[in-house]
């Protein structure tokens, strides 16, 4: 019907990849032609699960997705997009503090690349208490969140 | 490149069409194949433009946007997506009281139809303050809010 | 244990019964004695349900919780609390717009009659986005929202 | 009246235990058969008043209140709960940066241990500006601080 | 010191006036050199109080105070600022609720003529749950409020 | 016309200092007769640029601009303006997150030091996106970042 592809990066550290980014995930499905799970590396953050580990938990999620790619990226998400040839960025937004954050962003990288949309879609309401945060700070006192990662870590 | 046409309804009353929706329609071109903006008519509700005089003025301003047509509708949202065989609907999010309400929409929707998904876009920091509101409030004071309006109304 | 009862009024229109409503009441069980369903009547406001049809449907949710008694009244809440001698009024919060409103009331409630505290539970994520007034909008288009709604009304 | 005794984890860091606490407290009286304030002790996190100080200053305001004890823990929230054998959590609410906070945290807790149960009270207005945060940096300034905390730290 | 009379428009409706209007005065009162306590009337809106009876309680809590003036408008509120030749529009902020609201109508101010600066306040905490339209409904049920209102009404 | 000179402090760590504090200042021109940019430095803190570069370019934008000034501070805000004997503590907001925290420390400032007020201004809702700490990690991966700062860096 329309010949351009459209591609999205979901950009994010995903430390780890939850049943919250899954739902965004299936959500964008039938919105875009390719999307790229896109892991950011910043040397200045510690990770609490080793990129390594977080590449193969994701990849192992979407084999069977030839939609659906990982990769890592150290630039600037913008600068990425670009190198990727995404027109549009994908993001969850879980409630007022995500969406106050997000919203700056977004408009600041409208400014610096105009012909890059960020996306936003809406986390399922049973999903809206998951955070990569909460879920390592239970990993940190030992608790079985199983039931928040998809797959197996 | 991808078989199925994409369709997004852009719901709203539209009383009048500022140029803060004509930006969310802007960043929404590229996502799209199609997009149909839906001016909903709620018997209950007070109209401050006519109803005529707000679908011609909508219609002038897209004359040469073949993905973009206008249309009314009186039923539900959802439904009116199923009737027109449209899989997204379409808004824009200016702040966190927009955020707030959208989103239990949104949710709502999503638990009523599952194949109808909401996407948002953020309006542009320069159109943050526009409202439909603001502008009919302007003009019952005779105030001149051309700059607001896209076109002419 | 202790010797003084424990009473909470728990006020509302339930314009309808939600299964929000019914989750909050079943996570205010242990802390309570005894829950009053006190259904607010309030001339100035119209119904959508007539307040017989909504006494008879959260009684009917009830029948075996001796704990739980549905009332109305027509005065100040806090004065209502006073003739019931209930030292608690209980409030659900969903979101942030809920907290803002409710949070007023609570503190003003205080100021008027100190010894009534209010006491807040969130509501499961499952149900943040389920609220009256978009039930009845869904109704008033003929939506079966039965999902949405604990027993039959 | 009722034959099982309410247990309620009053926790945080209490770096220092303001007259914003204490007001929460207060409020909680009447609810609660026995209340305790539990020190979370987190290695991770740096002190500004050495734990045993905090310990001695809040036991000092109690002394008097046999409903009131002092406690440090270690683990996961939930987990102390179970080992004091405490069904509730009580959280003070003082704006909508809290609430979106613990709204999270009290959802989380409430999937992994759905018998436990979060109580959120509004601090009264005129406590609202009050946080350990703020009046450590008033400390660390050489600010006299004695009037938002009770007692003698 | 400086040549220029800077003057303030502080609009409302103050249906009635509170002591939280009252608290913003006394705070703006070292900022300017004239203040116009400026009533809007707005005949699509019901009044509570009558305007004859919200000047003379307005005007009989300042009549010793030279730098404060009452009047009524009926136009746009910068129309009016224009009249009387106001650089300054006074706004008093109690939460985010107010914020988001009055953020929008500043701008849009701004835009319209660039000249008018909205100064924001904070109202001090203890009077941050006070608002004249929990007063009006504490009024509507026989509730005594002379504590929220300054002077007699 | 008044014999009292009114004098404000805008304070900040200007790290940089961005278009949405230089609009800020433009804003409060007419409302004061002295304004005194206040650079915090916190010797906790990790400087980006550091302080005498960042001196140095507020400096040079205000130069042919009497009202004015540039200094430092290492003690609390409110003891910085009693030294300089500055009435005002002007802040500029931007959305929700701003305002939040900073209603709490203006209600503290005035509990602490009554006769200091602090006065908000809101950013221009084209700068609304604008923040220091998105400039910071825009310069970090290298991106030209002009359009955001006055003058020259």
């Amino acid at each position: 019907m329309n010949s351009t592809k459209r591609t999205a990066i979901f950009p994010g550290s995903f430390d780890p990849f939850t049943i919250g980014h899954m739902s965004i995930l299936e959500q964008a499905m039938p919105l875009f032609d390719e999307i790229i799970i896109a892991i950011g590396v910043n040397s200045a953050k510690k990770d609490f699960f080793p990129l390594d580990r977080r590449i193969q938990h994701i990849t192992s999620l979407f084999t069977d997705t030839p939609k659906i790619s990982v990769d890592t990226y150290t630039s600037l998400t913008i600068e990425y997009c670009k190198k990727r040839k995404a027109q549009f960025i994908l993001r969850g937004l879980r409630n007022t503090t995500d969406f106050q954050f997000e919203k700056s962003i977004a408009q600041m990288n409208s400014k610096l690349l105009p012909e890059i949309e960020t996306i936003f879609l809406v986390t399922p309401p049973e999903f809206g208490h998951v955070s990569s945060t909460i879920i390592r700070d239970l990993i940190s006192y030992g608790t079985d969140v199983s039931e928040f990662i998809p797959g197996k870590i």
